[in-house]
């Protein structure tokens, strides 16, 4: 059983529009050169000019004192994770987190915690449901330490947490003594889709992190934010995890230049993603999410397809799409144009047809 | 208590010489046009073929089936060490093996496993410590499972450890049923130095990896290899650690212009190593281990002055070393070139007449 | 915050009627006799002759080539999640279960495994709830290596699990290349419920524990079973949780004794708890739950007096129930006999109409 | 390759003198009295008055504020790092420690800590060798956290730590921010040998514990004592490796008859090994360790005669002995009485001579 990725077959068309996933995005030509330009040293030691730039950047947008780059958001989840808690403690998220669904047990097999899996519609919960979900102290039930919130929520449609109940939900965790994370990979489509500061949206979590390598198109990176003494103590975990890099500016530069250039353009993905889910519900039995941000969820079934079927029928013409828990998913993205959003919808229509 | 590395101190005079480490090499204007040619695409999913090409490069290179890009060397050791041990289990290393000293106690907090420090001169063991070290099946000591090796030895003085030793104790392993680990991450240094190609030097080893951002000069990965079988295992593990990158071919494009331009120009380095060790050889009561590599250790307490001491004062001249276990390290690299070591022993001699 | 067991207080009155839980059975006069006549030895060396007589009875009643003595059942738990799986796999278990809900986050923060929930009546899921939970062999996701049942299930209100749903558990299991391993607990109270013999019922299984301290009424002990190779590798989790004792034959005398006289008795702990049922269900608006074993869940709410409320009332007659999730539950064993039922019945008759 | 402990081989003579280990007395007819009339209860639900009684007399004994009773003294060790440390924490020992090499690498498997092993003569370590253990605070080594003491000190011979010393070790540890743990499994042959009494001997320490089946002589169990914060803690680690039991007071009972009878006999103990130390002192080649309490160490080599040679031919007569690195161990306990010391002196000479 071979669990390494497997490299594309031979024969597959080259994929012309890529709806697969916003990870994807490929470095543009000014972001390389901004990368080229970057003053770098040995980020391990605390020399690497560019990343204390981006890290004391990314602490003023996000309203903490201190900043950490590291690799993947991943890293940041399980370096989160590590320093909040010890093993043996309860961390509380919804079910279908990332931190519970797509880290391979990250969580139990470093981390020693367990996840209590809160449900709720489109992958967000509410007071009611956490408090329903507080234990008492006694010694049969781990201690519950850290509240996990993923803004947006993937698996639930890309929707946004609203402010006012990650409000409510940040003062349950305080009142019980749980510290606070938030999973930011796509933070900065909440905010832009909402108009909210990304400061403002995490003003009660203790660590909050953002991708870079999703909507913001750099290759590689996500950095992880808190107080001065617990990104002090997360440097451990960057140790232990081997998340220490060296010239790392070179990568923190482009990180930079989508700071700069990548986020306000957010709203076309948005834009894309409206009109694709538009367009998809005019078609008839075609099940569609409303898009809140830049993922499109859909199911085919009722319009004559199954999922599976429809996704390689795609493929096969060029077009990618992921396939999430039975429903199919389009990603809108800075290398996705609204051109071609008019041209998935007429593929689509053609082989439903057909 | 702060973890975080110290950024410089505002005022500190800049590095003209840079001994501290190889690992602070910066990219090259030609390294980096390869960075910004590369192909790239999302490695986490088996999408970039730049990554594709360094990782079957590098398992021809050093003879195994499989590669795996991976963001540090450290990881690579995490990775290695989850994948062939279970919590509870025994490697067998030297006592200042990296793994032991450097990774922050990673083997013991993410694979919960013990190592059994072994002795020797230069970083290293032979057949009869290692014999020596074998313990029973019984239940009161830990099962071993792991023999590992540090090619080159750096704690040891970048020593190269002799192939047939390292014949003698991977037959020693393989007798007792252990797997076997090189951490390679200056393993060019010692093929360079004995002239024994990469894939002899490792043969009789399960795994192995080699760090590219040491004295190969690229910016950040290193690269692991071993079975298939086993590189599919891992996979796992670099997912659960952070380690799945995106668009990492910008990075892995570094690593292959590294090996076609950075290999064989090690042994200028090694020569630097040698005529700095004999220059401070001469002076008199300069204690100088004898490099086989690019790493010289000396202590000047016989010359008159504290290692501490003689570290800050060349550094006040824009010259850094660093200190390792109350000695001085030089390390020479692609940044250090001939007329740099006359430079600094022309200081060192200056600061200890003074 | 303190976590230890609240010391019962001063002034509470003695419990005179036990239906708290099985585990408070106290040894009788005999059974300690039998453990005053026990040939002891070093258990720990396998030098104990009780112990090895009980294992060896034990792996017969249950059909299994070897068996261990352990302190408790949860300790069973322990060393065979640890024994079964690596970090980072992952458990598919009821979301009631005992491991999930009552050893401390053991499966985590020893095992460092995940646990997924499934969902189902009475504590029990069925084939298709299994097939369901079946993930693929992605990256993202943990290995799936070992299906547990808890037999009877606890807060499924002591509810057997089906030979036949067993079966086609396990099977589901081996064709997915599962262990399996049956917490059981209470096992010979379904066995004494069904007529089913202990070895038929866990055939499927590949491990499978008795608790000796619940109905059958020993002071502390519990026996865990399986192949030879397996109870093998199981001996270091023993050693390296403490669970290796010295002279524990005295202990094994009174699971022993436990086997020869108070395993058919269990049918009246049974009756007493239907007789309890059928009068708590001539109260009007009580909700009961049908009793299968020697557990009665009850809800009161209806009839007039919270949970809680009627728990204390009781209490302060000497008269002991638990409360789980919202639920009363009266737990028959040996130190409870049929007039006890009546006086219980009247007590809350009283208490209701008050 | 099966762990299971050995059961003896049929053939095998009885053993009449067992010097084997402390671990292997059994109880007492007078002990299994005061078994037989302790009041019990559910320990696990904090409802056993004999186990209060004994916590409550041996937080007395050793100066803490609160206890624990626990199935092993492993348990004891387990319970206490787990509660002291964090994963990827240092702990500084005796390179011979228990919690090094009998444990099964728990430390690590468990608690995911690494141990720091110290060199000493007679399994004991001083200041100067402590002091050069303490690391810096950097990111790269573990961050120590935890000094551990074996007192006596097993395979240092049976060695007592002066007081003065561990005053002195204490006082480091507590200048470092260290907390510190005694691993008392033969403290109180450490109190008699010297006088001094055993709040006095841990007062310097947050944890300590004492094993009743060494000399003591109780079939099973442990004590752990500290703060009552700390104690409150490590009931979840009890609960968590299934270290809670039920009718526990059966077993407490052994352990209050044995502070009342079986500590002031120890003396007896320590005549016994001096004398049977000065009868191998007197055979011509034996190499003796002189006793300090109860543990003999000596070597049969320039006598003549292999250490596992003597002990088979011991064995065949029915005299056990241990065998620990390279040497044979006698081991005097309360089983083992005056003549029974000639007597194995007797058959030493006699073997020898043959």
């Amino acid at each position: 059983m071979v669990h390494a990725p497997e490299r594309p077959a031979p024969g597959a068309p080259p994929v012309r529009i890529n709806l697969y996933s916003d990870t994807q995005t490929r470095p543009t030509t000014a972001m390389k050169a901004a990368m080229m330009e970057a003053e770098v040293g040995d980020e391990q030691h605390g020399d690497d000019p560019t990343v204390h730039l981006l890290c004391d950047r990314m602490a003023a947008l996000l309203g903490k004192e201190a900043a950490m780059f590291l690799p993947s958001g991943t890293m940041c989840n399980v370096v989160a994770i590590n320093t909040h808690c010890r093993p043996g403690d309860e961390v509380l998220a919804h079910e279908t987190a990332h931190i519970l669904s797509s880290e391979g047990g990250s969580h139990a097999a470093v981390a020693g915690v367990q996840i209590h899996p809160l449900r709720g519609e489109r992958g967000m919960f509410d007071a009611a449901a956490l408090r329903a979900a507080i234990r008492g102290h006694g010694r049969y039930s781990p201690p519950q330490t850290l509240l996990e919130i993923e803004q947006t929520a993937n698996i639930g449609g890309g929707a946004v947490w609203p402010l006012n109940t990650l409000t409510e939900l940040t003062g349950i965790a305080r009142e019980q003594g749980w510290a606070t994370h938030m999973d930011g990979a796509r933070l900065m489509n909440a905010c832009v889709a909402s108009g909210i500061p990304a400061a403002e949206m995490c003003a009660g979590f203790d660590t909050v992190w953002l991708d870079f390598t999703k909507g913001l198109g750099a290759p590689l990176g996500a950095v992880l934010a808190g107080s001065s003494e617990f990104i002090g103590r997360a440097w451990r975990w960057k140790q232990r995890l081997g998340g220490s890099m060296r010239q790392a500016g070179i990568c923190a530069a482009a990180c930079l230049y989508a700071l700069d250039h990548h986020i306000d353009r957010l709203a076309e993905d948005h834009a894309n993603a409206r009109s694709l889910a538009a367009g998809l519900g005019q078609i008839p039995g075609m099940t569609v999410q409303e898009p809140e941000t830049n993922l499109v969820y859909f199911d085919p079934a009722g319009a004559g397809m199954g999922a599976g079927e429809l996704q390689a029928a795609l493929r096969a013409e060029g077009i990618a799409v992921s396939a999430l828990g039975g429903r199919l998913r389009a990603c809108t993205h800075l290398d996705v144009e609204a051109p071609m959003i008019g041209a998935t919808l007429e593929a689509i229509r053609r082989l439903l047809r057909a």
